[in-house]
């Protein structure tokens, strides 16, 4: 049969690239990402005719379900789509399949295998696999573990695994979880997931930088003078407080969805766009990156905390009222921190993160600032022109927008500064590929290229570790700034930036 | 008294400039011109209260008008705005004041000169006087001669003369009347007005490139491949066949206008925004300018003829039949041309001109065409990825717009290319300055930073010589090819981009 899972590269990039015949193996089907992200996507991409007729999906959790009952489940969840397409969902749920498994428990890992023979049987999926992680991170290792020691590993070319985020706690648990995965799969059959890299805006970046030539002649330090890369949620923690109190902003947005945006936004054109190519030049640059005060990291990081806000009619808990976390707790759900880039194209340009929960958008943007005209010919409506801006909207209002000046209309010759946008759906209508459904195909395709590879994910922990042990050692140094909800984070997060003569864009 | 012209820059930029007491006298005040754009573009600056209460216009003709009737005229001519304005409209017409001259009278222009002394004193003008040529360019020079030897010029900070176009038929005949008229007045005191530079976009055209980074480090043969310069109109020759038979669209647009936009593209950086670095730079540039071909000059340019065209319902008539217009004329409509400018920025760049009459879109803009980037990471939605275009926009439409490629929605890393645009009317409301405002007010002020210097016209008109001489010489060389009204002027002028890979933007 030989290896279906043919190198994207091979195949062609200029072709569709078509799904080869396999069951995708979720763990962790009982929970939220199954019915809200994973299945949805699959029927979606079901319903674009991307799946081969020879697939399946197989649920694995610990309850009891039968596969009627997952089927149901996941019908129940997605009633609006399954009534909008009937006969399609009858089709795909066909291919729905549960069985009870507990990772820790080998024979039930035996019984899996031998279900999944099964289904090769009945839906001709070749012995290709698929396994998705979307259990707890405490499981990560210890799940790849088990499949490894069932043997549900050993054919490169025909298995690999999904890992959800967080991938590690810190350098030395990444290092550790890493190790581990490496023991069980090769590094090819691994694939971390980052969703942020499913996005289309976020593919964007690479190509606006690199299939137009006026970008990439001033997109470095000569020509750029600071970039903000935002996330921005308007939602507290709701349901997450369990994971997110040993987790906070840090660990949840920045090491990875920042990361990644800063990494695609700074790395160096790929020799080729293959996975390898792409992913040495993200990991490149990221071990070029260190905190703007490495070794007084408290000088370039504020933490933040959402206190109550909201209106007397609608009021807003603060972060320590929310159910299930400690009403003493010092988990921060806001970052800003200033990096610096150690390379040739990014010295000395300083990069501004920020996430938080309970701000007042929903909006991540990567902003980079240009220089200023080196001399002023003419008058600027407020003294000095506006330094010219190209906005990169990842969410929402997808697209592109460029802050420049034009001359003023009237006399004299002044000069104004106006935007011009582009933006997704005006140009494509509404987009329709949500991260996941990308990510997905790309798994199952066996192209890893927006997956995240050990040395990324290691030189991202690295990065922030300073951080992270001034946080576990002397918190008192880092401390957590109560912010209103529904406000733009503490006011030295301002701070951070009036030091630098700069301020926050406030979209 | 001394001088009240005091030089703009001393007056300093950053304030708003005044428009000192003086008389603006007109000749051929019973021409067009004046009723449409002069009286119009001097009410528009009362209106706006720039103009100083010391003020007067002096309309100058052979007719024996008197001033009563000479405001009897304007205000029909003007009916809609004079009834939309009626108080300011009785304010502004008393200061319109009328003197039958024949300047080619000397004791004519004696008593023109005692009249202005009794405007002097009846209007407070202090003997400051702008002296507007709209009169047949036969008497561009004699009358120029005529205000000398009255003793009209003889005051250079008190008197200045504005030449309409065109200046010269030719690089000799330009240069005969440089000499003349600096015989009669100084450079400073000489506007040779091109009402293109009175325009916003035109203006803009230098605010973009200086009063930003983005664009200037890629404004050069490294980046960009291709320019080109459309001034494109619908109207055929109108009631101006007298004129326009010995003139046609290369003396009409090309030497002018188009050479202008060319100027101001292509400059470098002045390092003053003054009339002389500004023109400095310009002059510079036109003059490092040459045909692609100047020793065959056949070979880079193309003429054309609108012929009938329009539907059966709504015929228009070719050229040839246009009133006034010889039946065998071979007088140009249309030219397209072929340039390159020998100098270290752009070196090797074509830059292409067009102009036409009766082409089926009225419209003038500036496209800069930059090259391909040198490795297709990604594929393009029709191959290769469109190269990108920044648009200046000059009329109608005023704005800009730029032209370049993102991901294409959905799975695999395409790219499609796409707009932004930013446009005067969405950022500013309906642009009100008419080139005419802007220019008018500027020679009032003494600043001639927007008008033509005598090299400048100088070296506009050297640079056509090669094709004026064949035209004249040996026209066969350069036959006039017909093109049917409403179309985009002669196949020949395609051929001569796609002999370079190239096609015209179809707008």
């Amino acid at each position: 049969m030989g290896s279906v899972l043919t190198n994207p590269l091979r195949v062609g990039l200029r072709q569709e690239r078509v799904i080869p015949p396999q069951c995708l193996v979720i763990f962790g089907a009982s929970g939220d990402l199954t019915h809200r992200k994973l299945v949805p996507a699959l029927f979606e991409l079901f319903r674009q005719r991307r799946l081969p007729s020879e697939f399946a999906v197989l649920g694995c959790a610990r309850r009891p379900w039968s596969d009627e009952e997952f089927r149901g489940k996941m019908e129940e969840a997605m009633a609006s789509e399954v009534a909008e397409h009937r006969v399609a969902w009858e089709q795909f749920a066909a291919g729905l399949f549960y069985e009870p498994v507990d990772l820790e428990d080998p024979p039930s890992v035996v019984r899996l295998g031998q279900r999944l023979e099964g289904i090769d049987r009945l839906r001709a999926t070749r012995g290709n696999r698929t396994f998705y992680l979307s259990v707890s991170p405490n499981f990560y290792g210890s799940g790849c573990r088990s499949l490894a020691a069932a043997g549900l590993l050993s054919d490169p070319s025909r298995s690999r695994v999904v890992i959800e985020k967080p991938f590690g706690r810190d350098y030395g648990s990444a290092q550790e979880l890493n190790r581990v995965v490496q023991t069980c799969a090769q590094e090819n059959q691994i694939f971390r997931i980052d969703h942020y890299l499913g996005k289309e805006t976020v593919q964007n970046i690479l190509v606006m930088r690199f299939a137009n030539t006026i970008f990439e002649p001033i997109w470095n330090r000569n020509y750029i003078s600071s970039v903000q890369i935002t996330a921005a949620e308007t939602v507290g923690v709701e349901e997450r407080a369990g994971y997110y109190e040993s987790s906070g902003a840090l660990r949840d947005m920045v090491q990875n969805h920042l990361t990644q945006m800063l990494a695609l936004t700074t790395m160096e054109a790929p020799g080729r766009f293959d996975p390898e190519s792409m992913r040495n030049e993200k990991a490149k640059v990221l071990q070029a990156a260190r905190l703007a005060n490495e070794d007084e990291p408290w000088k370039c990081c504020v933490r933040g905390q959402y206190g109550p806000g909201g209106s007397s009619t609608r009021p807003i808990a603060g972060y320590r009222n929310e159910p299930g976390v400690n009403p003493e707790s010092t988990t921060e759900t806001y970052v800003a921190m200033k990096l610096f880039i150690n390379n040739w194209r990014w010295q000395g340009v300083p990069f501004y993160l920020r996430t938080g929960k309970r701000l007042p958008k929903r909006l991540s943007e990567v902003v980079l600032t240009f220089r200023e005209a080196p001399v002023h010919l003419f008058d600027a409506a407020g003294g000095a022109p506006t330094p010219n801006q190209l906005i990169l909207r990842i969410q929402p209002d997808e697209g592109a927008e460029f802050k420049f000046e034009v001359k003023a209309p009237g006399s004299g010759m002044r000069s104004r500064p106006v935007d011009m946008a582009f933006s997704y759906d005006d140009s494509f209508g509404e987009p329709s590929d949500e991260g996941y459904v990308r990510l997905l195909a790309d798994a199952m395709l066996g192209d890893p290229t927006l997956y995240t590879r050990s040395d990324e994910v290691e030189a991202a922990w690295r990065l922030y570790t300073p951080l992270l042990e001034l946080i576990e050692d002397a918190p008192s140094q880092l401390p957590v700034y109560p912010y209103e909800a529904r406000t733009w984070g503490p006011a030295a997060a301002d701070n951070l930036l009036a030091e630098d003569g700069l301020a926050w864009r406030r979209p």
